[in-house]
């Protein structure tokens, strides 16, 4: 098997388990318990937090765990709109539904919400930004990376529009995480979204950063754990194994990102050369290192999925993160694609797991599938494959 | 070192450990995806699903998956009162945090929230239920069996009544689930919570049962996972562990209650009869089996619990599932508790792993420092210690 779904989720680092085990079997106190048990389980969630702060070089109390990026991200928009007299939210058209669903439903109870365009590379411009700020904004939420395509967006400015607007700026870096630098503090965030089982840490775990001088309220009420701010039973093996995972993260950064690089060089450079009609989508350099995502025309990506998946080789359309409902990617419409061109999409993202012989190998068989789904193309006349 | 506070948190089965394991290593896949990793990983949740939903006796699409019994409750009452005209909502003074704050947070919303009085057990009379229902009563929740003192509620005659004036019930189960057995279906409940964490299972993982014909909103949105209910990659090791959990609890049912009956009443009779001014809280007999509650009067609960745990035995005054702010129990108060019998008292709670020697160890030492700290009690001569 050939697992190139990385940006979907990644296998959980042999560390990372090691990290976790011993809390479930003898750790197993409850954090807000005042006995031993519960002193050495909150002891474990404090020093899970810190590494978490330290990958985004953060403050610890400036951490809040959550089950995940996309309760991160509800918390983030939900939590700032409660907290404001404004009625207006700012965000682009190719946020994660984790973020465009909070929004749509803010949207229903009366808010403004204004979806910025982006180019045909999937970026946002910070000059369309500026136009839609009103006296009335209360949040901007852009994405950090995109899920699909991996374009990066210009975080620092849209960061530094919003704080010589004094609006909040929340960015969802849960594909960014890992695989560029985030330093919360050079960067001017005020709130960020990041998920473990994005860089091979357990699944059900995530963090939202919350800048010191920001308040929000909480999405769940309860015991009052985290500071009031997300209540409910710490899950303390996962926020120790999602710790180990942002450690290794930051120490293999470089080695990493190196390593992901060389891999999707490899896969570009040898799909684009050897299988003809296609293209890679997003921005050709600002772009997560791990992330590829072609366009084969003539050819349904659903179909290429299925056939690779044959060929034991676990691929994407693009987002997995959404219901098996197959609607054409937001996404790559936005981005000014035909029906054609969002169609015959496939997303390639790779892992510190892989290997240059298995994008060798899924080259190979790229080729042959794409040349076999051509050959019964409805649009083989119109290339001539 | 004894462990005496399984109501706040239990160690995880060693065969729910091993369930779990190849979800972490080789089944990483996210359940969103169409490819074999995200087919297997979708199948076992779905397994899961089934095994949760048999311990109640629910099928297996009444079953939401949530990040535990805080986000249950919180489910419940928000997503049953933005799908209600009405906006009354009639719970207990006994509740646990995770019911008392979200109705709290729905009262200065504007919502009425009638907190039902209990007799000196902790037992809520259906009369004074029935007395509180009005036209504009949009939900009833009650818990099962109270965190604290153990009592059990009269669930079945509650989801009477509620059914009978055609309002929704629901019910927090968490301290209930695997000590006594629970039929949904039998007993016409509408919502049930359960926590993975209280039955052997892992943390970060619990259901609402929802039954088939009752529509609520969901808390978290995005991708439109668990039927749109529950945003966000499954957390799908957590969730084949918390079925093996549930598999494993109905399965050693009637077992593990006897087991549990053994030890609480080795427990009660030996303390009641050996350390004088002492007396059992909560229900003599309606109670769950794995629970005791204490006062032992002219003694602070919270020292007991340190000189225990220098003894290397962990207790609880009573929830751990709070903040550590050292409040008195709202649950003893609304009992009819004097502040010296609300301060002195001491939850022990038995699990699966204890055993009748751990309990003998346990009463020597109780005796011993009850007798230490009434020695230096403010109380002494008023007892005549």
């Amino acid at each position: 098997m050939i697992y190139l779904d990385n940006a979907a989720s990644t296998p959980v680092h042999e560390k990372v388990i090691e990290e976790m085990l011993p809390y479930f079997k003898e750790q197993y106190g409850n954090p807000s318990s005042i006995h031993r048990h519960g002193r050495l389980a909150n002891a474990a969630i404090q020093n899970a937090r810190k590494k978490v702060s330290e990958l985004i070089n953060a403050d610890s109390n400036e951490i809040l765990i959550t089950s995940g990026g996309t309760e991160s991200n509800n918390t983030a928009i939900y939590g700032t709109a409660s907290q404001s007299k404004g009625k207006h939210i700012i965000t682009s058209s190719i946020e994660h539904d984790a973020i465009l669903e909070p929004c749509r439903h803010l949207e229903r109870e009366g808010y403004k919400i204004s979806f910025l365009p982006v180019d045909r590379y999937g970026s946002v411009n910070p000059d369309d930004l500026k136009k839609e700020i009103s006296s009335d904004t209360c949040l901007i939420t852009i994405m950090y990376a995109n899920n699909e395509v991996g374009t990066i967006q210009p975080i620092k400015e849209i960061a530094q529009i919003a704080r010589e607007k004094n609006i909040i700026f929340h960015t969802d870096a849960v594909q960014a995480i890992g695989k560029i630098p985030i330093d919360v503090k050079e960067l001017g965030i005020d709130l960020l979204s990041i998920s473990s089982h994005k860089i091979n840490g357990p699944k059900g775990v995530g963090a939202l950063y919350i800048k010191n001088s920001i308040t929000i309220s909480p999405l769940i009420l309860g015991g009052g754990q985290e500071r009031g701010l997300r209540s409910g039973t710490e899950n303390v093996a996962s926020i120790v194994g999602f710790g180990m995972a942002c450690k290794l993260t930051k120490n293999n950064m470089n080695e990493n990102v190196d390593h992901f690089k060389k891999l999707t060089t490899r896969l570009i450079s040898r799909v684009l050369s050897e299988i003809p009609f296609t293209t890679l989508n997003g921005h050709p350099d600002i772009r997560i290192p791990n992330n590829t995502h072609f366009t084969f025309l003539g050819v349904s990506g659903e179909d290429l999925i299925i056939k690779l998946d044959e060929n034991k080789i676990s691929a994407s359309t693009g987002s997995a993160c959404s219901v098996k409902i197959q609607k054409a990617s937001h996404v790559l419409k936005a981005m000014g694609f035909s029906h054609e061109q969002v169609t015959g999409s496939l997303r390639l993202t790779v892992g510190i797991t892989n290997t240059e012989q298995e994008i060798d190998e899924t080259v190979d068989v790229l080729k042959k599938v794409v040349k076999e789904l051509r050959a019964v193309s409805p649009y083989k006349s119109k290339y001539n494959f």
